[in-house]
């Protein structure tokens, strides 16, 4: 077979900030392209859904096309690169390539997170490929250096901070004092945020990564109802405050965690100490931590977003899926996900707890709540008391727990709140060791 | 095809801590390894210096043979696995290996940095593979996300601590005020440095590892004299003191730059900003920057060395092959050094200077030697006195500069070793910002 005269044609879902970054790569790399997988790869047709926007990187117009069957259909069309997001219709436009034996490539983390396992068994029956890299972490190499070099590991946990944008607003509340609101505002100027922010602030964004990167890392199906998740919008200046006064900054974390045949998945706001490798990832910036039997831990850092970095995991998978088409050659399908798990519930977590409390400036109400955390068990590893307003005559009482079960935190709580000494629980976070 | 009856035989070359982890992980991951290529893959022979050593793990005595050619001459290995370390005679077998046919995975960081593109191109004219993920960063996988995920990148410059020895006596020269010789004893005393301490503290081992990263992240031949070399064992705890107050920390560092067609190599201590990632890599863990135009900076940080680690790697790499062999398919060989790329001497280097001298403690002093330096274009960034030597009448003088030409720098301290009133050119270091 010459290789020298074939070409890879892509059919190009979407043409946002991430596909004309596709379009330019395919374009000024064309030489790299070829020397790296032996042929060409050319844009055979691009869906988009205005063929007279006007686009960052220009495109003759016969390559335009509204009509999803002219790129799905089309039997000179190759491999569909997926860049247009959200749930639907991306995943009936990738369904049906993979029906028609395309090859496909995507970076949409909501239906990879909702429908990876179908995709990939669909993909497997076909013989086609599917590839999804940029879907979790921009440019940051983690999904191959997951499946592939970490392969013989057995994983037991994976930490990450995998949402720039509520990292850049964490940020900003750290190291400036910053309420959330005005954090969130700030981030929203700089285009960090958009202007309904539910979706990365609620962590909804990470809990679909984390699905992902918690189905390859345990192989086993991940799915995103199961990622538990709590968001940022409740943390206070003072909660960054007396965390850095205990040697901790606060982080939106995901975190999946296995032990024997039961996996944690959750993203939540978690106290980590400041000395921690994940505690030094700043502003908009993405890592993930992966721990395994052989490896120990590993951290991948750099640019979780963007289109630049984004379009670097795209061109990847692209002359990754390229080079097995040009030669026919059966993909090296490392992803299986056929490990019986179960996930377990919120409740059963055993970690440390951050519980900040307005109480009546008085004797004895140490006393009190002592009293309701050792009847559950909770040991108390510290207690600041701070802050005493004198006009109302209340203290603040930050209390940190050694190791407990979340149901008996959330019982305890529960508990306190009752007290007649305790007039508001502020904000209860769990600690990360 | 059948795969399911069939088996990978490795021939093992070498049973030291590396081949006993990686004995132990294909007896005890038989299920992960067939279920993730298909077949089992089995230890078919092992080359020992000698037959009666006691080992670590156990394996039958008839695997053991001190006969190289009873592996490299056996049509039934398949897959031959280097973890006997040295140039020779690993070369020669790696070499007689590919020869047969044979595919082959080595963690030989001073054969492929002496002897890679030829055994690439070996291994290609062969039909065979040979992988060297653990020759690299221990258990960090950066070889393969270099050369795959972050393929469709130029890269501009890499920038790596890949000497757990150094970094371990860097470490505590930083923290706790240690002189060199003290640090090195501890490092010793603790496994972490060897008996004759020359390779790593000298920069020897990251002169090797940094060839062939640089080989790989440019597409061009850097052998392992092409890098220019500076060890560690002239620092001084006052150098660490005054990096400190200046806002620096000490490392040793592994730096390839290209600018065109101009390659920057080289492995030296550099005081780099106390807030930069690589600042806070400590002890014996191992971190690489990688810069490229699209996915701008990537840190791939972890455990650089160790039995288990590097297990982790071989693995990967054995689990590669291992697929490609059970399959019959060409390897995706996506390793090609045939760019022309020239290497720029030291001398032309520019960057930041960090000169620490002792000088007669009295006035004019510093004009005398602003004049030397400002007559060669180097400009001063900072200057700190201190130290005061009251019986012998001398202070120290820190001296950074602003970008200046290395040439010119040598040069300048020619001639500030000249002036009666400089007694010592105390250390210079390169500033990397």
């Amino acid at each position: 077979m010459n290789l020298k005269n074939r070409s890879i044609n892509v059919g190009l879902l979407g043409m946002g900030v991430v596909g004309s970054g596709v379009v330019k790569a395919l374009t000024q790399k064309s030489a790299l392209i070829a020397q790296q997988i032996g042929c060409s790869v050319n844009i055979a047709r691009i869906l988009v859904k205005d063929m007279d926007k006007p686009r960052a990187v220009d495109v003759p117009k016969s390559l335009l096309t509204t009509t999803p069957a002219d790129i799905l259909e089309d039997p000179h069309v190759h491999l569909v690169v997926e860049v247009m997001g959200g749930e639907r219709p991306a995943l009936d436009y990738l369904r049906q390539a993979l029906q028609e034996g395309k090859s496909v490539v995507t970076a949409n983390k909501e239906v990879m997170a909702k429908h990876g396992p179908e995709l990939l068994a669909l993909a497997t029956q076909k013989g086609a490929q599917i590839l999804f890299e940029a879907s979790v972490g921009g440019g940051i190499p983690i999904l191959r250096p997951l499946t592939k070099d970490l392969r013989a590991n057995e994983i037991s946990a994976i930490r990450a901070i995998i949402n720039g944008t509520t990292n850049y607003i964490l940020t900003k509340m750290t190291y400036e004092n910053m309420e959330f609101t005005q954090a969130l505002k700030e981030a929203q100027e700089l285009g960090y945020a958009e202007a309904d922010p539910t979706n990365d602030v609620e962590g909804i964004d990470a809990g679909y990564k984390l699905a992902i990167l918690a189905s390859l890392a345990f192989r086993t199906k991940v799915a995103s109802q199961d990622v538990y998740r709590e968001g940022i919008s409740r943390l206070t200046a003072r909660d960054f405050r007396y965390a850095r006064e205990l040697g901790y900054v606060i982080k939106l974390m995901a975190i999946a965690r296995r032990e024997g045949d039961q996996l944690e998945a959750r993203v939540h706001p978690v106290l980590i100490p400041q000395e921690a490798p994940l505690a030094k990832v700043d502003g908009v910036f993405n890592a993930v931590e992966v721990e395994g039997d052989l490896v120990d831990k590993v951290l991948f850092h750099g640019r979780g977003a963007g289109s630049m970095p984004t379009t670097s995991a795209v061109m990847a998978d692209i002359l990754e899926a390229g080079w097995n088409i040009a030669r026919g050659t059966t993909p090296n399908s490392f992803v299986t996900l056929d490990r019986a798990m179960s996930i377990r519930s919120i409740s059963d977590l055993v970690t440390r707890y951050y519980i900040r409390t307005t109480v009546s400036d008085r004797s004895g109400v140490l006393a009190q709540m002592a009293t309701i955390l050792g009847n559950l068990q909770i040991s108390i590893a510290s207690v600041i008391q701070q802050e005493a307003d004198h006009k109302e005559q209340t203290a603040e009482l930050v209390i940190t727990t050694h190791p407990s079960r979340e149901r008996d935190v959330q019982q305890a709580l529960k508990e306190l709140a009752e007290l007649e000494v305790v007039r508001e629980i502020g904000n209860v976070l769990r600690v990360e060791e």
